[in-house]
């Protein structure tokens, strides 16, 4: 008798998942978020490598640390999530001002979710290479970096929170490497990952953007690749190099050489390129804002070098589609429902965001 | 119409979760876990300063950060796990050989749960103070130290698993200090999430037992402690301080004194401390279970101290209660389910697992 009831509410929760695969509906019917339905949870380490001292004993270091949700009903292709420069998971998750960060949203969109820390950060700590951390205090760099505005001003406009609490938030979620920092490290363990989960799809921040290229190169796992900013690493077929850039503060931006045989890899899969706003068209004086000039240009030199391939690369300027305000973080500023809306008309347009047969 | 619909399920969905109050019932019923209804998760950055260069710019370091998860019609209390020396979250999360760990397990059993990363570790990386990451292999010392046996042999009977993938798991969860060890640090920024989330319950590993007590001298939010395997920091009045302990491999285990009137607040909350098996009761030649000799007689004494105030500490060594093989960890070994249920056992005989009344 209990089974029998247990099936019936089973078939109930796939009904209410049904529900949620309508989230706006759902959102003006009631306050209160409906609860998430996680089938599966857990952590896990993947790639990395061991070194052996003189004395014989060792030390397993240069993994990633990958937390995952799989929600009731999932899409068949999970999301990979992969942070940018001083960064960890926690860029996906909660948003500095205490709302919901990609993570839930898009676990509430039925995608599973896979959030990695890169080898010698946060929690894949364990460098086999050893660091010192220098503790220097750098934090109005960082807010000008990231396009907040120029401290201690925000930018007109901005899609971030004025209060001391969300930029206490903010700093605090950053993090120093515990290891020289290696784009081929990082690429290799996510790609053990891709070979651990099977196939799903990239999303990169900034940094991640480089050896996230690295990583599809190396993996057909790699299905599509959303990237949020990209400002560096940009591949280029070896003998077809464009010009370095450089930026009015002197930022040098040059591509990175691979072989034309691996670049051709990035035309077999869709990739968008999302930038946010201020963002200038010309070079201007203020260098933290000239930067991502030289980089959104990069951007689209590459894309074009990648479609002259067959390739499906597409390069968007939020403020073109009417998205206004966005810093380095869009996927967590406070427009964040409307951009994670343009990253799921994006999977659903090439066909990425399909529901896998339910499990028995 | 959809707002009946739902408000319809809603009820079921609490129906079901009555129905996962008793999961080994559920279990016997089918062999997929029932998934996880969780109302709310996210994570925040809690505690922690700010350090001022010469040229004005800012460094905030030394919080904790804090991953959190709320199932739906939670229990009053929620538990707050703090992982011990070298390790952070993962401690709780997936165990070696990928089974569910007290995240998860206590998530079915109805609880909030908060994961911390101390201060200067795992996803709190940032330290105000500078710290060299010297990268040294000595894996064979842990595996020694945490009791899974003596390298490379486990002990006879001990709950790990002897698969190589586990083992690498295991060694890729611990993580380096990325500043100076400080367990005043740590329990401030323990005492500040207490502040924040309120009254909970705090589950410590190992190191973190001494900074757990003083977190609770400090917080009245700290309603309860469950401490795995303390091995230092074991605070005492200062005008009653024990003799040290000396192992017979040399380790010198010594009282850590703090005002009596401090003290004496450990009395106004249960506390059941825990620790596994391959203790032994006599000094023996091997130090690595030697130093649990000394640590374990240290926490009977450090009960009978708190006790002698009217406080209500329980010490349970597990093989005295019928669990055999546990290691440093035993909340994660292969056992851990009956390791969870004694512990289960104690937060409802302590009355501390009351359910809230349901948000509306």
């Amino acid at each position: 008798m209990k089974t029998g009831r247990m099936k019936t509410i089973a078939a109930l929760l796939v009904l209410y998942m049904g529900a949620m695969a309508a989230p706006a509906v759902f959102a003006a019917e009631s306050t209160m978020p409906p609860p998430l339905m996680i089938q599966e949870q857990g952590s896990f380490a993947a790639g990395g490598s061991v070194v052996t001292g003189a004395d014989g004993k060792t030390l397993h270091g240069d993994h990633l640390y990958a937390f995952y949700q799989i929600p009731v009903n999932a899409r068949k292709l999970p999301l990979v999530m992969w942070h940018g420069h001083g960064q960890f998971s926690k860029t996906w998750e909660t948003t500095p001002d205490g709302r919901e960060g990609y993570q839930t949203l898009f676990l509430r969109r039925g995608f599973g979710v896979y959030l990695i820390d890169q080898p010698r950060r946060g929690n894949a700590g364990t460098s086999t290479v050893p660091m010192t951390i220098s503790a220097k205090p750098d934090e109005q760099d960082w807010f000008n970096t990231f396009r907040v505005g120029v401290w201690p001003n925000h930018y007109p406009g901005v899609q971030f929170p004025h209060d001391s609490a969300a930029l206490d938030q903010y700093f605090r979620q950053m993090t120093p490497d515990t290891g020289p920092y290696d784009a081929e490290v990082n690429a290799d363990a996510v790609v053990a990952l891709f070979k651990k989960i099977g196939p799903a799809i990239l999303v990169t921040h900034s940094q991640a953007g480089g050896p996230g290229w690295l990583a599809a190169m190396k993996s057909e796992n790699v299905r599509a690749i959303v990237a949020y900013e990209p400002g560096s690493g940009f591949v280029f077929p070896e003998n077809a190099l464009p010009p370095a850039l450089k930026s009015s503060g002197g930022d040098v931006l040059a591509p990175v050489a691979v072989p034309a045989d691996a670049f051709k890899r990035l035309s077999k899969i869709p990739i968008v390129i999302y930038y946010g706003d201020n963002i200038p068209d010309h070079p201007v004086g203020n260098r933290y804002q000239d930067m991502w000039r030289i980089r959104l240009e990069m951007a689209r030199t590459w894309a074009k070098a990648v479609n002259a391939q067959g390739g499906d690369v597409t390069v968007i300027h939020l403020p073109d589609v009417g998205l206004k305000g966005n810093t380095h973080f869009a996927f967590s500023d406070l427009n964040n429902l409307q951009v994670a809306d343009l990253m799921s008309a994006f999977l659903h347009e090439k066909g990425l965001d399909g529901v896998s047969t339910p499990a028995k």
